[in-house]
């Protein structure tokens, strides 16, 4: 083992994206898997959990009482809501912890009480926990010890929208982000509604304002607007595993016009290696990203004067979910934000 | 031969909405199809261009010039854009004639133009004939010998709008249509944009504020509204072969609610076979009419006061094209609306 | 209601292939449907739990205990394998019962413990079952009561092998079955294997050498080929919800060609509505009995001399469930067996 | 540029295998691509055509005519069949040539023309031509300037058997393949057989008995068997982008269990870093190899005394096209065979 290797444990990684943090940190050249926890697999090689990780050298699954925390630098943690923030809450200091789950995204504890429709168990953590937005909370995720890892629908959202709103160049009312993904955002839990038979050749709209992402989204739209927001957001279910695709209509402030919206996105992300800003009236498709951790941004004019189109694209369990979370690993850690990160999307 | 069937020819048997025709005809208790066009395959039986036909009694492919018009009492037209003009221009008047390309849809000549990029070549033909949204437009379909049969992503639009915009219950501004299809609705040509590799698995907006159903939209809804319409309409393409569901923005007229808009659909189609209104807040799903002439119509509030969101689901190829095609000429013809029109959805 | 009604039980409507026989019946001009039951949905509207009939006017869901047997003149039972026996053996004699479940299907008590890994709980309603491949046990489900609805991957096979045993063109030995199969099969319960995210984009097989269809097709086979049968069954699962596709290979008898096995087919299902033998080396697809209650089969010669190889494609959800069900129904009625199967297939 | 850099050429970038070398050579350490060729595109670049890999620094496509083949070490040569043959004899030898078209994989002259229906335009060079199945014809290849790569169906029937057929387990006769793959197999042209709408949800078998692979399987099972060798070899088609599976059918020799199959797979390939046997009566899936070079195998008794079943899994655009080729050139170089190669299956 190599002495500048990061040692890494992972857990709930019998779900969807600790699976995709193995996958990716395959390619990572610094990282070490050193334990994977799964309530009900422990004992299991993770191989028999998921068969195309089998021919891999990788710990066996543990129960998360037997994890050796002290010899962790770094904790990803794939477990799902509501459960999450009492585990880490337990677990002694020490290791960084980048947590996938929902429970310390939103700052404000009535919002979560209303969002989650129960009481925060460990407010004193949410209060240290950093948003992981990368591109555009890198500053305090760098001193950050806990990474609350943004979820799927809110990075396809909030890319897009940041640089417009924080120069103005947009309305904060109006708007409407109708955005479709596909089901592997849904987990691997055996769900009526998520078998193949149930999902194929079809599509439906479901938690219609009423989706947890929305104030998610809200609140981090907020703070770069400078001012409380709302917005209408409408998610789709797909027939596909992966992808989240974002349209989104939004009001052009006075007197400018959607190229001057490209401008800004183009120079926003001008130097990130992640987000990429297609040419004027390009769109992006979701297939495009598949299996890579970027995030791909259109914009179009409308037929309607003052009013814009954009689209945003990405792979839900990278940018969306691991993907993003190792970026965020690295930027913890005073790594080049790319490593491990340098796949290349996965078409046809 | 019963001598009260109707004797039908189809024009352009080879594509989707043909082989449509001959599958929902099958069902129709009076329906005789007597002739099929196809000039590339003239000279075939269809069942070698659609083998899923081959076992049924129906009459060999022959070219339009071979077609003894006389002897038919309706012609389906499933010829491409921009060329059915001219052949219908051609045809010995007689037949009652359900057009389902665009060519006679938009009333105005300048708009055709703009629309399509060349002049119409039979505007003589166009003031004739009838739009064929049937729930709509019955009366003056039932006089009709031309009808124009709507394109799958207007009847979308356009079912759960009408009755609004008519009662003035919403405001004709700011109306949003994010519409999801499926691939049959680009037809059955070899294109590289349809091919399964290229589709599946993956979403994209397409034909962003220029997509021709758009006029053909805002004229219909310009009928019921009293006024001139401008709407934002966005396309994407889904990966499933039929369905089309549309999400539909609307802000609410002074001092209306959701609640309203839901007990004017669902008075507006109560006795309506083909069109249902789901209980409030219940939202419908593409799978759910799939194969059958259903229209499913869900509304649920906005998380933004003041506005609204409307659901719709078709199948593309059924009330979407061939389906509604069939309930026009039952409206011609004046028979019962429902003729070969019956088949429960096919789930899963 | 009309005199001349048949009044329908279904017993395990919630399945898929409950719902299916609901789609079909809605086509049967003399199908009645008085009573749907399901034990943990029950006292809700069957389109509740599938929206698709939520239109239709449909008995509510009750539970089996609350069924009025001597108002019912057939009972279809969807219940799951094992639990069948005992409720049919405790319901009162009267109507007639096409059961779709595996439990009477198999006549040797022995086999059936060894298969099912239990005792049979009604070894004398079993001697008195008819197997229900309604072409060739025709005669005898017509003076049955309790007809065993034979199996999907059963029907695939037996229907192209049975007049080439009879006729003893092709020799017993060395029969391999390559069945490929869509995920209806497995039923409407969450199982994680079914998911969409672990079926879409791939295959696999699975019960090899041990599938429970096996013991079934053999039965069948040995009472056309007069003497105990063994044959290789491979089941694949597929990412698609309905159809299989049997690849079987046959080695001839002395002096028989693959023209003699298509000419036999050919002969033998030459009036059948259903089963239709395609041109000499013509291959079906399942894609082109979708919906339809077809069984489509093609005869193709081997590269090796002396061999050849059947394809067989039917709709596992109709010839493969309900639809022979409701054939079987016909049949042991005396009615038209063609009555509520003249579906067409839906395709794309 | 490195001084250690490998020059990379590609030939007809424009379709899947040239575009999945770009995407697999994005990780190899040592590859720069400096030429793309593609006819009809020639002039744009490469992103224009795969919107996937827009963001890539990439060099233009230009024609074969413009190419510097001096300044090449190496050129993939994606060309379509019978094509390819005389534009290699028309390039300045020099660089080494993986050639993944048909055209050099038949050595006898004979075969060749009757497989293909014409002469070979390059005879003297397919002399020259070494069969690039990497785990068998290593020393060969090693040696090559001219690599005919094999064909996807190809690789996955021949890694299974080629070891038991020179150990003389099983019987050289009899052997039956049955393989299935996705639809990327038949490439990026627009035909109408490939469309989403003609391929989801359905199967079909296809090329029964005829199809092009089967004597290159033949020829290469005979260099093992020592024979020469007639297999029966029935692909399909399945509503999948990306895998083949082979459920292969084998008769043991004399004395031979399917233990004993099991146990000389898992030795032969016991170093191999892409071919694992997984434990006997395991078997593998297709997505469980997506978008990587691994061939995964597993070994099934049957229900037959004296036959055995076998189970091979690959991606055909990686290790049964693209990935393949890199191993090749690897091998070629005399350079770590797994360089570029490391990536782990994308799942879901």
């Amino acid at each position: 083992m190599s002495s500048t290797g990061i040692r890494i444990g992972i857990l709930g990684a019998s779900g969807y994206t600790g699976a995709e943090l193995v996958r990716l940190l395959g390619d990572h050249p610094q990282a070490e898997i050193r334990a994977l926890t799964a309530e009900r697999q422990a004992g299991k090689p993770l191989g028999e959990v998921f068969p195309q990780l089998a021919i891999y050298d990788l710990p066996t699954l543990v129960k998360i009482d037997e994890l050796d925390v002290g010899g962790l630098d770094v904790i990803f943690c794939c477990l799902p809501h509501a459960t999450t923030q009492a585990i880490i809450k337990s677990l002694p200091r020490g290791p960084k912890i980048i947590d996938l789950s929902a429970d310390f995204r939103l700052r404000d504890p009535a919002l979560y009480e209303a969002t989650y429709g129960h009481a925060h168990q460990a407010l004193e953590l949410q209060e240290q926990a950093v948003y992981g937005l990368s591109e555009h909370y890198r500053d305090a995720i760098r001193k950050a010890w806990l990474v609350a890892n943004p979820g799927c629908y809110t990075t396809t959202a909030e890319l897009p929208l940041i640089p417009l709103l924080k120069e103005r160049l947009i309305q904060p009312e109006g708007i409407i982000i109708d955005a479709k993904s596909g089901v592997s955002g849904a987990g691997r839990d055996a769900k009526q509604g998520s078998l193949f038979t149930e999902v194929t050749e079809g599509i439906h709209a479901y938690g219609v304002a009423t989706h947890r992402h929305t104030p998610e989204i809200e609140q981090c739209l907020a703070d770069f607007a400078g001012r409380p927001m709302r917005v209408t957001f409408t998610p789709h279910l797909m027939p596909m595993s992966r992808g989240i695709l974002g349209t989104i209509y939004v009001r052009l402030a006075a007197g400018i016009s959607p190229e001057d919206l490209h401008r800004c996105l183009a120079g926003a992300y001008a130097d990130e290696p992640f987000v990429h800003v297609l040419p004027f009236k390009s769109l992006p498709a979701t297939r495009h990203v598949r299996g890579s951790n970027l995030c791909l941004i259109g914009v179009h004019p409308s037929r309607i004067p003052g009013e814009a189109i954009l689209v945003s694209v990405l792979d839900n369990l990278v940018k969306g979910a691991s993907g993003q979370a190792i970026q965020n690993m690295n930027i913890v850690l005073g790594l080049d934000e790319r490593l491990g990160l340098s796949q290349r999307p996965l078409f046809p």
